[in-house]
């Protein structure tokens, strides 16, 4: 089920976690690659949602499970900070 | 699986079909409530996929069963004028 908090995320770890995401959400959150999502700009809580959903399979299929894998050595204070980053790019 | 095209969506005829999903992501696509995804400005291709996933099960959980529910009467052609939409809205 999806949280209705989130720990207090820091964005300029965020920002150093977020190294691998780059590649296809764009440094600054803005998809690199036709027909992936922009996460900039973005509700903080819903992207720490979405990849909760991610590492709990509620999102499955190939791209689901990649992303699982690309979140599984994330926990809940990573992705506050990642998700409290990408929020913040304009 | 992600399809890797969409029909050609018509943003107007979007607008229309996309009455009942203002109510949580805004007529312009800035999320209403806290913790939901903006969608405006984003790729019209992954608003597309991210509909299928939720038609096809591949998003599941609380909020996965409720777009399922929303999204069941749509076809493809819907789904391309509604991510059409809310992906050109700034």
């Amino acid at each position: 089920a999806w949280s209705n908090t989130m720990p207090q995320g820091d964005s300029d770890a965020g920002k150093v976690k977020s190294f691998t995401c780059q590649f296809c959400h764009g440094q600054n959150g803005v998809a690199q690659k036709e027909g992936y999502p922009h996460i900039n700009n973005q509700s903080p809580l819903y992207l720490y949602r979405a990849m909760q959903a991610y590492q709990n399979g509620e999102r499955s299929g190939s791209y689901g499970d990649m992303m699982k894998q690309q979140l599984s050595v994330l926990n809940e204070q990573d992705l506050a900070d990642i998700a409290t980053y990408f929020g913040e790019q304009p």
